[in-house]
């Protein structure tokens, strides 16, 4: 009887705890079954891409975009649905794109630019010579004198020994920022850099670049990574001539909106788990990796939960972000919003590298936060998520960190090989999405979402 | 001092351990940036691809392929370059290939159909009218006199809830293999499937199929799963009428060859590690996921251990084995002519799962060897290596399990979700295949072998 008595309570709770974890184990199956199996992310991406396009902030697509978002959020039966004004920036790329380089010799040879965004416009054609640097930290030593009236060309190129590509990235990120201030310290007249990008291809990719108050603006672009090694192989051969147009330009600031709408909480419902990805894109191509994939993974999540009838205990709110590309007003905006509305957030998910096969998630957190998704990884292997680690959440996202002492951001990594094939390029379109990985995406993203539900 | 003399062996063991720990980590560095930064692998495939193309058993192409392949393996210095003779199939798709059908309507609406590997042609245009089974079970229990004179249609679609593809694959394999077979018994004069694959579009996708002798031989076509979804639609509104031609036959079978190169062993050259994947591939597309990814993977891993200046203990031998898709004489050839040479096998590797991004290896062996590869673990994961479990090696290596008691095979495992969109279609070309992923898979092989020979 004594021992019955002492081993009871324990027998209980094992056996509660091993009918839970049947339980999780088989949502998590069901949510697999209905994303790859009546899954709406692949169409819903295809019209996000096809019908609305490239979308960058500021532009009619991006309103479209929004409208396109909060008519499926409702159709969807999401709840308080939701329009956030945010004020975004308004560049446009204008109609005026070139580049050719001249050799001594006389030969003109074309090149493939993107104007990077933000860029100030060449007002006209741009005639100078161009001076090539292999990294932004080699023109930073330059003299002075060696740039005034040049064209600065960056050629630094991506590692492509860093297995995680976003490290590679990370590597190179400052010349597409930095690079137009840097070179205009020592007077050059505009700067042109290296694509963001791993494979040796025609495709320029763009991206935002800063300037200063105290240093004068020049137009900067990216040439694809073929264009940078003829431009480089040239100047082995003696001084080269860089011709340049871009017509692009910046327009006062524009209302937008971020698309918001929820699962309301069973038991805690005024305590919010957000998900979300950015709704706005680079304006070339379609958007379909960045972040086309991130929005459709986040709203077919919860498309999920609601088909599969779970009922979360916190409410799960869905943000389609605005202007995570140049600005990050979305995002901004939404931490500073909810925070002075009184809400309280319990953490946060973010879908921005690309629709490609699961790996896992990265936890912005800490040890406790970490240890508690590493929890899930017994339940998630058998999809392909093996990666709990430290690491970091997202952008659009980051913003609810400074507002929520202790909020744990969760970010989802699927493999990273591809997505600087595509990322700022024409390339990023729907076609170089693969149903199977965007399905699986959506999936990963419901389940850890679920999981994390029950835990806080 | 009776201290000092007990923790001295087991401070010698842990630091020797540590300092082994710390090389092994430094060389698997070292080969993934050679495989990223100095890699053959891309253009190799590249080669393989365009220059030589699709190689069936029995082909000019194949012939061709082997010629390429020694050429290679001389060029990259590999010793005891050999080609060790097969006798192959012989069958060819011919000329004509070609499918519509006709509705009661009389609307014709033309299908995209590829003759399975080893189908006897239609000897001219064949109509008949066809009869819908939703899985070779099903058409397993029709009536014997429903199918006579009439076309089977078997329309058993992969489960895209299988995570694995090869899972979902599996399921539907005998539709190909022994459909002919079944629908000849019940009297059908031809029979078509549904495609084994995963997307909805317009590739039919080939493969190999059986006959056995007791049953007439019935022409056997495979249909895209666009074609079988109009087809299928077609069937839900009265009976239609299949027309169909083609013109494909055997001959005899043909002298061909698995091309085999070594690194010879430093310390035991007489025990051997063989590694490859089959160089023959169906006749459409270009071979580059099944299985030029393959067999580039371990050429590049010998090449790329060459480079490294790693010589192993034991000897590593590619072999690039003909015949896999329809017979696998090159494999079953093989391990006969080792044996029957008194060579000593203690371990093989195979790469024949497309060149997508790595994920692990599978283990064909005792739990022992298991836990073997499973210490490599903490090594490859940093790669993205995780998958270290008891599962398949592969049909090229297959054979060496009867002659080597005891021998443990493994099978490379990439990311499986692409690998049915491509697989033995015309769409299985190097553009569908990513540079980086290649490169991993490379690396990730030639990694595998350094450890593995450093553990036998």
């Amino acid at each position: 009887m004594y021992k019955s008595l002492l081993f009871a309570p324990i027998f209980f709770i094992v056996s509660q705890s091993s009918i839970a974890q049947k339980n999780d184990s088989t949502v998590v199956r069901e949510i697999f079954d209905a994303a790859l199996t009546k899954g709406e992310a692949y169409e819903d991406l295809r019209s996000l891409c096809k019908d609305v396009g490239a979308r960058l902030s500021g532009s009619a697509e991006a309103q479209l975009a929004v409208e396109w978002s909060e008519k499926k959020f409702k159709e969807y039966g999401f709840e308080n649905v939701f329009l956030q004004p945010v004020m975004v920036p308004h560049w446009e790329r204008g109609t005026k794109e070139v580049a050719w380089f001249k050799t001594k010799q006389g030969d003109i040879v074309p090149l493939h630019i993107l104007a990077l965004g933000g860029s100030i416009g060449t007002e006209g054609l741009m005639r100078a010579e161009v001076v090539p640097f292999n990294s932004l930290e080699e023109l930073k030593k330059a003299d002075k004198a060696s740039l005034i009236g040049k064209i600065a060309f960056i050629n630094q190129a991506m590692n492509p020994a860093d297995i995680v590509t976003f490290k590679a990235y990370g590597g190179c990120y400052a010349i597409r920022g930095e690079g137009a201030i840097e070179a205009s310290k020592l007077g050059a007249i505009a700067v042109v850099i290296r694509s963001l990008a791993l494979p040796q291809d025609d495709f320029p990719h763009t991206g935002s670049m800063h300037y200063e108050e105290q240093t004068p603006k020049i137009p900067a672009g990216a040439l694809s990574t073929n264009s940078c090694n003829l431009l480089a192989e040239a100047l082995t051969h003696g001084k080269v001539e860089l011709i340049l147009e871009m017509d692009c330009r910046s327009y006062p600031d524009i209302q937008s909106y971020n698309v918001i709408g929820e699962i309301v909480g069973s038991e805690k419902p005024n305590e919010i788990i957000t998900i979300g990805g950015h709704l706005d894109s680079w304006d070339t191509g379609e958007g379909a990796h960045d972040d086309g994939a991130g929005v459709i993974h986040s709203m077919e999540a919860l498309r999920l939960m609601k088909s599969l009838k779970i009922r979360p205990k916190h409410t799960i709110r869905v943000v389609f972000f605005m202007n995570e590309e140049n600005g990050n007003k979305g995002g901004l905006g939404y931490a500073e919003w909810v925070k002075s509305k009184g809400e309280k957030h319990i953490a946060a998910v973010e879908s921005d590298r690309g629709g490609f096969s699961p790996r896992g998630f990265d936890c912005d957190g800490t040890t406790e936060q970490l240890k508690m998704i590493q929890a899930y990884r017994e339940l998630l292997l058998p999809y392909g998520l093996y990666h709990f680690e430290k690491g970091y959440g997202g952008v659009d996202i980051g913003p609810l960190k400074k507002q929520f002492e202790g909020i744990p951001l969760f970010g989802f990594v699927p493999d990273s090989q591809r997505y600087f094939d595509f990322h700022h390029a024409p390339s990023d379109v729907f076609e170089n999405v693969n149903k199977r990985e965007l399905e699986l995406g959506a999936g990963s993203l419901a389940a850890f979402v679920y999981l994390l539900d029950r835990s806080l």
